[in-house]
């Protein structure tokens, strides 16, 4: 059930953790995201104000821990603000300067950093399931920001608080998702997020960066990129994930931009006010073009990491919330 | 002398720096030590209530740098919590990221840092000496993190801790300390320590991996893990410091398990109830069998990463003491 | 116009970004050594009290995004220890982190650090003009940390304090700059600011070391050491950046040193008192002997660092003072 004062609310979650959208349901994701737009609209307030600060105390005396095994910059740096603007303490950590290269289990580190006593510890890892076999080892909750092929969470629900404050809603939204589906764990949160709350999605990639099993989600699956996004109100491109790719997916960056790369031209097949999301780091000149990408119009692109911070600090305090509790 | 109420007293140590176990007295080593375990009583009660934090003032104001020149999770990140826990501020230097690359040399790093101003310079580095080296060129007081195969005086702090809590004593217990002493700052540390405290140590390692003029320290020495460990009531693994091998110092890591390894059939030598201690990180597999260390009953391994915060806070607070007088 | 009572009001500058000395009037640079003399004076007296600190508001509330594309020990620590001292909160960020590897635009890159609202960045890059083209697309101040071989104009302010402090004025000061001039970014702020408050600025370098159209200056130009320091009350030094080499500009460093490296027989022919200046990090034994670096009655360098912080205290206040006004 969606809390009535819903905004004014943290949001209760059933799970300690949060691995993956697939284990919401969907109040949780439409509370995350109104919880969200809460904290959005109060940081446009702080920033036209001096000094101000509404929600410093919510992470108070709390330590976040933020373990990123693979580089990142938004990501991270979202975390952190979000975790200072509630008032808790971040400690970072990244795979270079930690015990990883001494040969250390993920869960030896995981139990070390434990002993530190965090509330929360945000993770990033290139393997599928770290997050959750962490989980399993450690007291603290864990946050998934990202693991191998599986799911970003976070990055789905700032795309949703995007959508929502673009549109005013999700529900019978026409999202196209395209490109290299196979190795995006942005497409596949996405694909439970925007599918559980009524979008329209359907899928738009060649078929060597389609997953196995992908059309087991029931999603209209397009091989050809103006076909696929004809309609859509939303065209959210990904990254070519190339340094996933196991073999020859595309014969070449600039054939995969003629046939996949998103360009004005090409767009113009799409509804005629659509509009255009890439979760970052944007591959320009591979899947989409700087003009079409930069065009302040059209282009999500800096809402949706603008959103990241309220995002994460909905999600950091529905889950401080639950250990309190 | 002994505090008479030292759990409520700030130890006082006779140097303004912490260099080594050897550099200390055995009153400095209980007195570290029990104020260490008065910090871990306070961490726990601390977790155990909201928001409460009854340290908080002892760093105010005080600026600690973490120059570390070999990669570090758990120390590193363990003086960061501690300090924080005591209100101060910390700056992370990692070699990665510093004029090292430069060719600096460590005394411009040392004078540089100094003239920041920093209260305390936490160094670890991959040369012996180096941090006695620092001390003579800044003013902030130097806590040695790990320099070398020299010493490692917290973790040793850490270790002895550990054994108080469980044993309620260190004097007369039998700990075998086992596996590559060459390498490892941490068994030189342990010697000096809970040689002096009273324990009967003895050391169990290949005779490559003994540093010359060893039989000095006056300890039995073993070349063979089952006699080693007789009657131990702790049988305390090392690391094998592969990244500081010089050359073939052990046929094979398959070798050297079936030789030096613990297990739980070789465990069976020592005392009915003798517990097992790791400096971390383990290399699974080549000095330790999974079951062995991840046998709750057995291993302390866990509690030592949780002691670290309780002992750092106690030598960060002996050294800020030591200038503010 | 200079400040009546210049020490106790932040500086107002022209412009809402620090991108180098050119930007900068006479006015601007003279009220900001001066309030960087102010801030010395306060950690000074700070320095000797217990845990009082007169300035923690100034940066209350604000982010500070450290933002460094190139490896640095002193300028990062700087700037984030003055960003502290200011009662500011600071991110750092560094190239081998960040999405850089990932091949994102350094324009992608700023953008999606202004959607997390920093107040401040300070960047340091390779490329010259990297921090003017930032400037224009981020809404955040930016400072220039140092870009490729333009300016680090925060080093020479220091430097320039670092003088003053010592010789009562700059104007009428003999200044000899000598060693890399084609590479160093810091002699070219320093040419700009030394130049304008008045200093006899000269050139001293081999002509494979001398950038083009540096004619256009109106500097004295010298190829001979000893004769480019004759009658020098300030030998500033540079470091030889052969990270910065585009070939065989020396024929070796032992040749280098020989002709170009500062000893105390060279110095004998600057005037009787001067007093030599290093930015660092130094190649002790290529552009400057140890002995003649270490001389504590003639070497400032340890001074210039410790200005460093005052300096950069200065300079995060009068960016955003007039962020605020």
């Amino acid at each position: 059930m969606i809390n009535k004062d819903k905004n004014n609310t943290p949001v209760k979650l059933s799970s300690k953790h949060l691995l993956g959208i697939e284990n919401l349901n969907s109040d949780e994701m439409l509370n995350l995201i109104e919880r969200s737009d809460h904290f959005a609209n109060l940081i446009t307030k702080d920033r036209n104000q001096i000094n101000t600060n509404n929600f410093s105390s919510i992470l108070s005396g709390k330590t976040i821990i933020n373990l990123f095994f693979e580089s990142s910059t938004r990501t991270r740096v979202s975390f952190e603000v979000a975790c200072k603007k509630l008032g808790g303490s971040v400690l970072n950590i990244s795979v270079s300067g930690s015990s990883v290269k001494k040969g250390e289990t993920l869960i030896d580190t995981a139990t070390t950093l434990n002993a530190m006593n965090p509330d929360i510890l945000v993770i990033r890892h290139h393997a599928a399931g770290a997050p959750l076999l962490l989980s399993k080892f450690i007291d603290a909750s864990v946050i998934n920001a990202g693991d191998g092929r599986h799911e970003h969470p976070t990055q789905a629900l700032l795309d949703a608080l995007t959508i929502k404050r673009r549109f005013g809603k999700i529900a019978g939204l026409n999202i196209s998702i395209c490109g290299d589906i196979a190795n995006s764990r942005v497409a596949r949160s996405n694909m439970y997020l925007l599918g559980s709350l009524g979008a329209n999605l359907c899928l738009v990639s060649p078929s060597t960066l389609l997953p196995s099993k992908i059309e087991n989600f029931g999603f209209p699956i397009f091989n050809d990129l103006e076909e696929g996004i004809h309609n859509a109100d939303i065209v959210m491109m990904l990254r070519l994930q190339k340094e996933r790719f196991q073999g020859k997916e595309i014969p070449s960056q600039h054939e995969y931009y003629n046939l996949f790369g998103l360009d004005n031209k090409k767009l113009k097949k799409s509804a005629p006010n659509a509009l255009i999301m890439h979760p970052g780091p944007m591959n320009r000149g591979v899947e989409i073009d700087s003009i079409t990408a930069d065009d302040d119009e059209r282009s999500l692109i800096t809402t949706q990491v603008e959103m990241g911070v309220a995002t994460r600090m909905a999600c950091l305090e529905a889950i401080i919330q639950n250990r309190v509790l």
